[in-house]
C-alpha cells in the first residue's frame, strides 16, 4: 500500500499506535508539543521540518526567510501549548553545490527569530542532502498548571482566534503571481505574513495562565483543519460563524481583486500562526483584556457544542460541514498548496 | 563560495560563530550533546539525521535497520556525555510513492532500539521528501557532576576505548561486496555491527560517575578523527599506539583476506559507536573494574600529552601524524565512505 492512499494523518495514526509512554510523559504524541514532567516545571518538546520542493520553492522565497520560518513554526507549536520556548537544535541538509553565503543567510534568518523569542540554538547537525532541508527541534517550558491542550474544549465554550487570518494565503498568492497589481505596502505586508510569521508566544503564555481557557492550538493547517483537530481531540462539535471569521484586510482586498473568496483563504489557507482557543463564556472579559494588554486581539468566531462534527454557519443560518486543510501525501484528503510547513 | 571548499567542520564553525548562549546553557554547540541546567539534573539535547543517498543506500540496508540506526546514533551521543537517554522526537521525510509497510518497518526498528534503551518517542513530524530522511532529536539527563566533555582530557591521561573497532567498516565492506567469501557467522556479526550498533549507554553512565574519567566522546567518525576532536577541544596532544588499537577480530580476518589493513578500518572506518575516553592513571584500576562489571572492556590505546597534535606511534617507535575521518562536503578533507551517519 502506498502512503498517498492513507494520507499524512492516517500514516501518523498507524505509525504511532501503541507507542509506549514512560513515567514522565504527561502528554505524548497528538498535540502541538509533547509535555514532560521535569520537576518544578513542565518541559515541552516539538519538532518540525521544511523541505525544498515540498514546503518552499527557492525561486520565490529567500534562504534567509526559509531559515526564519523553519524556526518560527516550531516556536508557534510551543506557543500553542501555552509555553515559553527555550532551547533548539537544528539539522540542516544542504546540496553539495550550495553557496556558503546562502548557508550564512539561512542561519541569519533562523538566529534572528530565535533571538526575538529568547530561543538559544544549542546544537545541530549539518549533512549533505539532495535538496535544502531544515529541521528544528525545540524545547519550551510552562508552569505545571500553565499548559493547554487541543483536547480541553468543553461544550458551551466560545471559540476565539488571536489576530486575523488569510494573510499568509494572500502572500502565497502574490508570491506566485508577481505581475498581479497590488499596492506595494499591501504586497509587503502579505508577503511578510507568509514568509516571516510572528508566533503568538506572549498571547499563548497569557492564555496558559488563565483557568477559563480550555482548548488551545495554533493555526498552521488552517482554521478549518485546526478547529477539527480541537473537536476530534476534545470529543465535541463546533460551529464556526462564517461572518465572524476575521479576514486580514489586505488579503480581503487582494482576494476580491483576484476573484477569490477571502473567507476561503482565512479558513483553508493556513500558516497564519495565530492561536485558536476555546473559552468559558464567563471568562471572556478577563481573557479579552489580558490579550489586549499583550498586543493580541481576541476574536470570537464560534461555539463548542455537545456531539461531534464541525459546521460552518452561513449568514442565513444554514450549516455546511467544515473539513479540509492540507495533508502531505495528499490523495487521501486535503487541499494542495504551493507551500506550507 | 561553495560548501565543499570549506567542508563540514569549516561550515559548522562559520555558522555557529558568535552564537549567543543563555543563562541555562552549561555547554552549547561543540560536543556530542548540549548540556542545559534543569534544576535537580542536567538536561542533554542532541540531534542527528540520516539521508538516503548520503548515509545509506536502500539496496544494501533494510528500512528497519535504517530506523534502528537513526535512533541508535543519537543514543550514542547521549552516552558520549555520560548520560541516560530519555525522550525523542522524530522527523521522517518520505517519498510520495513510499510503501506504508516500509514506513511500518522503519518505525519498528526505531522503536525497538528506543525501547531497548528506555527512550520514549513523544512526538514528531512526517513530511513528503525527495528521498527517505530520518531526523531524531533526543533528550537525556545526568546528575550535575555526571557529565563529561570532549574538552576534559589532561596531559598524562591514559586514552582508552570500550570494546573493539573496525567492525562497522568490515560490515560496510561486506555489504558492498556480497560475493566476497566469508563464513556466515562472521558476515552476520559484521553486518550487525554496521547496521545495528549498540550504543554504550551503561558504560557512559559508569564513566560519568567516576571522577578519574576526564575526556569522553563516542567513536562515530573513527578513532583517528574522534581523538582529534578530544585533542583540539582539550588543548592537548595525543599519542595513539598502533599496536594497541583493538581491532574487531572478525573484521581483522576479513580485512586480511581482502588485502586491506585492518588497523585502517579501526582508525578511519567510524560508526563503531564505542566510547573513547581519557583517564587519570591512578584511576585505571577502578575504571577497568567498573566497566567490566557493566559488560564493557577498557582498552588503553594511548596517552595524552602536553602540546598539540595527534600522532600514531608505530611498532618501531616512529611517529606519523594521525588525521582524517569523514566530513560531509568532502573536498575540503576527510575520506569518502559509502555510508555513514
Amino acid at each position: 500500500m502506498k502512503i498517498h492512499e492513507i494520507g499524512e494523518f492516517g500514516l501518523i495514526a498507524r505509525l504511532t499506535s501503541g507507542m509506549e509512554t514512560g513515567g514522565g510523559v504527561v502528554k505524548g504524541i497528538g498535540d502541538d508539543a509533547a509535555v514532560l514532567d521535569s520537576g518544578e516545571f513542565l518541559l515541552l518538546f516539538t519538532t518540525d521540518a521544511v523541505v525544498e520542493g515540498v514546503h518552499f520553492d527557492r525561486r520565490y522565497i529567500t534562504v534567509e526567510d526559509i531559515g526564519y520560518k523553519s524556526m518560527a513554526v516550531n516556536i508557534s507549536d510551543i506557543a500553542a501549548m501555552g509555553g515559553k520556548p527555550t532551547y533548539a537544535v537544528v539539522t540542516v541538509g544542504l546540496p553539495d553545490d550550495f553557496d556558503v553565503e546562502d548557508a550564512d543567510a539561512m542561519y541569519r534568518g533562523l538566529r534572528q527569530v530565535a533571538a526575538n523569542y529568547g530561543v538559544v540554538v544549542v546544537g545541530g547537525d549539518i549533512t549533505s542532502a539532495p535538496v535544502l532541508i531544515v529541521n528544528v527541534a525545540l524545547l519550551g517550558e510552562t508552569a505545571p498548571d500553565g499548559v493547554r491542550y487541543r483536547s480541553g474544549a468543553q461544550p458551551g465554550d466560545i471559540i476565539c482566534v488571536t489576530g486575523s487570518l488569510g494573510g499568509s494565503a494572500g502572500g502565497l498568492f502574490l508570491q506566485g503571481n508577481e505581475e498581479f497589481p497590488c499596492p506595494e505596502p499591501l504586497r509587503d505586508l502579505l508577503l511578510k505574513k507568509h514568509r516571516r510569521p510572528e508566533p503568538r508566544v506572549a498571547a499563548g503564555m497569557v492564555l496558559g495562565g488563565l483557568s477559563g481557557v480550555h482548548g488551545l492550538i495554533d493555526i498552521s493547517d488552517g482554521l478549518a483543519s485546526d478547529i477539527n483537530h480541537i473537536a476530534l481531540a476534545s470529543g465535541v462539535g463546533c460551529h464556526i460563524y462564517k461572518a465572524a471569521v476575521p479576514v486580514e484586510p489586505a488579503a480581503e482586498l487582494v482576494a476580491r481583486r483576484a476573484g477569490k473568496d477571502p473567507v476561503d483563504w482565512a479558513l483553508y489557507g493556513g500558516e497564519d500562526y495565530e492561536l485558536l482557543f476555546t473559552v468559558a463564556p464567563g471568562a471572556m472579559g478577563e481573557i479579552s483584556a489580558a490579550l489586549l494588554a499583550c498586543g493580541a486581539d481576541c476574536r470570537p468566531v464560534g461555539r463548542v457544542l455537545d456531539g461531534e462534527g464541525v459546521w460552518l454557519v452561513l449568514a442565513e443560518g444554514s450549516l455546511t460541514a467544515l473539513t479540509g486543510g492540507y495533508q502531505h501525501f495528499s490523495s487521501a484528503g486535503g487541499k494542495d498548496r504551493g507551500s506550507r510547513p
